[in-house]
C-alpha cells in the first residue's frame, strides 16, 4: 500500500467522507493526485481485471501485454498451457523484456543483456554472473491469473479476493458462447479524456439512452425503468420472455433477467463484484446489430439465433455483451486522473471468415457507436465536474440506482483501503 | 478561498514579501503553484473580467462560452434582454450543458439527461426523477455580470466588489463609440507561453515601444516619456491637444489624457483597477492604422474622424483600443503558470460591409502585428525568469512607473487573499 | 541549495540509503521529483559540465546556447580570446537576450529595452534609467568555465571543485588529437525518454554490447571481460598492445589502456569524476569506422593512423571517443525525471572539406548507430523500472564494476548535497 503521512490520511478520509447520500461524488473526487494514487493502490492493484482472451493466446509461448499504471504484464500461455500474467520486468537490471505488444515466444530473453527465462518465467541463463547468486530467486514476478470460459482476468494484489464466487456466477451463464472457440474480429483502442469513475457511472443507468442510444434502444428493454414501463412495453416483454423461457430451457440456456430496467449491480453490502445474466432483445431482435439481424456464424453451443443478450461486469474494469453470433468486451485501464483507456474487442467464432460469413461493416456499428456516444458524453461530464461551480445534484431512484450502487461500492473499498 | 495548511500560507506570505521596492518580481512568484492557485481564487475569482460584447448576443438565446481556470461560463442574452453568466454545468450530474461556443437556445438542455432549463437558468424539467425534491433550488449557478455600454463583465466572487465606479469612469468615455451598434469583424484566439503576470508587466510599460513596435510608435505620444520627449515632439502634442479640444468639445468629447507617457494606472493606493482616457493621436493620424487613415465606416456617435483614441482597461484581463472606426478588445485568461489564453476582438460598426466598407487586410494589422511583437516578448522573458539566475533588476522610474503600480497593485491583491 | 523542510530531507536521506550493496538502484530514485530537484542542485548545478568546443566560436563575439534545467548559458569568445560562461538573462527584467541558439555578436542587446552588454557581459548602456543606480553591479552573471585542448567546461556552482586534477588528467592524453584545429562535421540532438541516471550506467559497462553493438565490438577489446577473455583474444591484444607501444612511444604517444574490459571509472573513494585514455583498437582497425578505415584526414599531431582510441569521460555529462581522424563528443543533459537531451558533435580535421575529404555516409554511422542502440536500450529500461514490481538485481563483478562504482559515485554526490 502507500505509504503515506498522517495527514495525507486524513485528507483521504475526509475527502471519501463527504459525499451525501443519493448524490453524485463531490468535486475533490475527480481531482485528487493523492487520491487516484490511492485509488490505483486499493482499487486497482487489489481487485481483479480483466485483461484479454483465451483466444488471443492459442498456444504455449503465446502471448500479449496488458499495461495498467505503469505495470507491463505479459499474459503468456504456459508450458503446460495454463495461462499466466507475469511482470515484464527483467531481474536483473528492471528492463522490458518484451517490447512488442503481442507475439509468440520460446523463451524470454532479456534484449539488454539477455538473462533468459522460460515461458513460466523461470530464469535458466545468467552469462557473465557471479558465482554465489541464487538464480532460483530470480525468476519473473507473477501477478494472479485465473480464466473463466475463455476470458482472462489477472489481479496485481498480492492477496487477491476469492475469485471463486465470480467464477461460478459467471461461468454458466456465459459458456454456451463458447468463447474459448472465438477469435478477434477487431480491437480498437480509446483514449477517453475522462476519469475511470465516470465511464463507470455512465455505464451503470441508462437514464441517458433514451436519447444519447438510438441503435441500443431499439434492441434492449433495461431503458425502460418502473416508472415509465408503458402497457405495451410490459406486455412486449412478458411475451418474449415467455417464448424465451420456453425455447431456451430446451436449449439448456437460463432466462435471469426478465424486468425491465438495468439489472441491479454491484451489490455494496454484499461484497458482489461481479455479474451475470441473459436477457431476451426486443423482438425481432436476433443481434445486437443495427437492424437485429444476425451478423455472422452462430457461436459456441447456440442452435438457434434466438438466445436474447449475455450480459457479464465485473468492477473495477470489465463488462460484456454478447448475442448468438458475436461477443463483446470492454476493458477500462486509468491512465491519470484525466484519462481512461478503453479497449473493445469483438469475437466472433473461431472458424468465421472475414468476407464470406461476416463483415465489420455490419457487426461493429451497433457497439462502436454506442461505445463512442458514451465517450463523448464521459469527456462532456469531466469538463463539467471540472468547474468549481459543480456540485453534485440528486440521483434518480428510478434510473440511477446501479449507478448509486458503483458509488458506494466505490467509497466502501477505499474506505477499507484507506483504513 | 483556498483551505491552505499553516505551512502553506507562511509559504506563500513570505514569498508575496520577497519584492524588493522599485524592483521586478523575484524569481518564485512566476513558478510556484500554489501561489498560482492563490492567484485563481484572490484574483482571478475575486474580481470583474471581461467576457465579451454585448453584440455577440444581440437576442435573447444567444450565447457565447468563457472559460477561466475550468469554469466554463454562459454568457447569454435572458428572457428580459439582460446578459446574464450562468455555469455551464448541469445541477444534476455536473454535465457541460453547452457543448458549442457559441450559439443560440430557446432553452437550454442537458444532453446527457435531458434536464431543461429556460435561458435564465430556471430548472423546468427533469423526467425519471422522484418525489421530494425541490427543483426551485437547482437552476443553474450564476455569476455577476455587468454592462458597460455593449461590453460584458463577469464575476465568478461571491461578493465581488462593486462594478459602480468603474461603470461611472468607462461609461462617458467610451459612450459615443458606440459598441452596442457594433459588430465582430474578427475574433482570435493566442495561447501565448508566459505567465499573465509577464503580459501585463509588458502592457504596463511603453519602453519597449520605440525598437519593438515600429506600427504603434507612429500613431502615438505615449511612448514618449518626461525624460525623452524632445522639444519638437512637445510642441506637436501641444498643438494636436488644442485643437482636437475645440473640436472634441463641439462633439461633446472629452480630452482626457493630454501629456506625453502613459496614463498612470493602476492604482492600488486607492482601489483604482479601471481606467479611461481619449487622448489625440499623431498629426495627420485619425486611427490606428498602417498609414492612419480611416479603415472603416464612423462608429457610434461620430461625425468626424478626428476623435483621436479612447483606451479602457480594467484588472486583471482586459484592455480596449478604439479609434474613430473600429475598437480592439484584448482578453487575457491564465491557463497555468505558463500559458495565457488571449482573445482579440475586432469591432466595426454593425452596418458596415466586409469587401465594401472595409478590408480585414487593412483593420487588423496594426494590431495584431503590435500584439504578437508583445507575445514573442513575453515568450521571452518567460525563458529568461525561469533561469536559477534571475534576480529582478531596478525598474525605470521614468518608464516604468505603471509597471510598479501594476505590481503593488498585485502585491496588495494577494495580501488581502491571503490574509 | 534547494530549501527543504526537515521532513523532505529525511525522505530524500531515507531514499538513497536504500540501495543495497551490489544491486541497482531502487524504483523511488527513478521516480521521485524531489530528488530529481536534489540532483539538479547537488550534482548539475555543483560539478562541471561539458558545454560545446572551442572550435564552435573560433572568434571574439562567437557564442552558442548550452539550456541547462532551465538555466540558458551563453557560451562567449571574449575580448581577450577567453571562453566565458554568461547567464542569458538581462539583468533588468530578466529577458533572454540571446534568442538564436548559435551566434555572432558585437555587443549583447536585450531586445525588450535594449540594455547593452559587452561581449564580456558588462553593463555599457540603458537608456532611460534613473540617477543613482550603480551599472557596475548589474553586468551579466557569470558561470565558471574552463578549456581543455579545445573542449570547454561549465560550472554552474558558486564554487566548483577544483578542475586541475581533471585537466591535468585529460590534457596529456588529448593533446595530440588537436581538437582545438578541429571543425564540427555534424552535431544531432536526441530527446531519449529516460532518466539521466540510466544513460550512464548503460555506459558504465559493456556486458550489454555482444548482442546489441555489432558494429562497436568488431573494433574494440574491452566488451570482453577477465571471465569470457579466450586464449586467442588475450594474445591479440598483447599482440597489438606490444606493437602500438613501440610505435607510440616513437610519436610521443603513451598507450594507458592494455587491458581487456573497461578502464575502472569512477573512483567514488578517491573522488574521481574524470577520466581519459589511448587504447589499441583489434588489429586491422585504425578507426571507429563500420570497416574500421580511415574516414577523414589525420587530425592534430598525428603522422600516422595507428594510435588506437583516445577515451575521455567526465561527470556528470559527458564522454568522447576520438580515432586517429574523427573526434565524437557525447554531451546529456537532463530534462526532467524521464527526458535526457543527448548531443552529439563530430569532429573532423579544420581543413578537411566535406565530399572531397571526408563522407558523412562513412564518418558518421559506427558512433550513430551504437549510440542509437544504446538510447533505445535506455528507453526499455525506464519503462521497466516504472513498474511497480521492479527491484534491482545483483550486478554482474565481471562485467558490471564500473556501473556499480558509478551508483556509488552518485548516492555519495547526493549524500553530502542533502547532508
Amino acid at each position: 500500500m502507500l505509504s503515506l503521512s498522517a495527514a495525507e490520511l486524513l485528507h483521504l478520509k475526509q475527502m471519501i467522507e463527504l459525499r451525501r447520500p443519493g448524490y453524485g461524488l463531490p468535486r475533490p473526487l475527480y481531482h485528487d493526485d493523492l487520491l487516484y494514487r490511492a485509488e490505483m493502490d486499493g482499487i486497482w492493484r487489489a481487485g481483479w481485471l480483466f485483461a484479454g482472451h483465451s483466444c488471443q493466446i492459442p498456444n504455449p509461448g503465446d502471448y500479449f501485454l496488458y499495461e495498467v499504471d505503469g505495470d507491463s504484464i505479459i499474459i503468456v500461455r504456459g508450458k503446460e498451457g495454463q495461462v499466466q500474467a507475469l511482470y515484464n520486468v527483467c531481474r536483473h537490471r528492471g528492463s522490458l523484456i518484451c517490447e512488442a505488444t503481442e507475439g509468440h515466444v520460446k523463451r524470454f530473453i532479456c534484449p539488454y543483456h539477455q538473462w533468459t527465462y522460460d515461458i513460466d518465467g523461470k530464469l535458466l541463463l545468467w552469462r557473465g554472473m557471479q558465482e554465489g547468486l541464487d538464480k532460483s530467486q530470480l525468476g519473473l514476478h507473477r501477478a494472479h491469473a485465473r480464466e473463466v470460459e475463455g476470458m482472462i482476468f489477472v489481479s496485481l494484489a498480492q492477496d487477491p479476493p476469492d475469485f471463486t464466487p465470480a467464477y461460478e456466477t459467471i461461468e454458466p451463464v456465459i459458456k454456451p458462447q463458447g468463447l474459448q472457440r472465438a477469435k478477434v474480429a477487431r480491437l480498437m483502442d480509446f483514449d477517453v479524456h475522462s476519469n475511470w469513475k465516470l465511464v463507470w457511472e455512465n455505464n451503470r443507468e441508462c437514464y441517458h439512452c433514451n436519447v444519447n442510444h438510438p441503435q441500443y434502444t431499439k434492441a434492449n428493454f433495461d431503458h425502460y425503468n418502473a416508472d415509465d414501463t408503458i402497457e405495451r412495453v410490459a406486455q412486449q416483454l412478458a411475451m418474449v420472455t415467455a417464448r424465451s423461457e420456453a425455447k431456451w430451457t430446451e436449449q439448456g440456456l437460463a432466462v435471469t433477467r426478465t424486468e425491465a430496467g438495468l439489472t441491479e449491480f454491484p451489490d455494496p453490502e454484499h461484497d458482489i463484484w461481479y455479474s451475470a445474466n441473459r436477457t431476451p432483445l426486443v423482438d425481432g431482435w436476433v443481434s445486437e446489430s443495427l437492424d437485429g439481424k444476425q451478423v455472422a456464424p452462430l457461436m459456441g453451443d447456440y442452435t438457434d439465433p434466438d438466445v436474447g443478450t449475455v450480459r457479464v461486469r465485473m468492477l473495477p474494469n470489465f463488462w460484456n455483451h454478447s448475442s448468438c453470433d458475436h461477443s463483446v468486451a470492454v476493458r477500462l485501464t486509468p491512465n491519470g486522473l484525466y484519462h481512461t483507456q478503453i479497449r473493445m474487442i469483438w469475437l466472433v467464432d473461431e472458424k468465421a471468415e472475414e468476407g464470406k460469413d461476416y463483415d465489420l461493416e455490419k457487426l461493429l456499428p451497433f457497439w462502436l457507436w454506442t461505445a463512442e456516444q458514451d465517450w463523448q458524453i464521459c469527456v462532456n461530464q469531466q469538463k463539467g465536474v471540472n468547474s468549481h461551480a459543480y456540485v453534485p445534484g440528486p440521483l434518480s431512484t428510478y434510473k440511477e440506482y446501479n449507478l448509486d450502487r458503483f458509488l458506494r461500492w466505490y467509497l466502501k473499498q477505499m474506505t477499507a483501503a484507506i483504513g
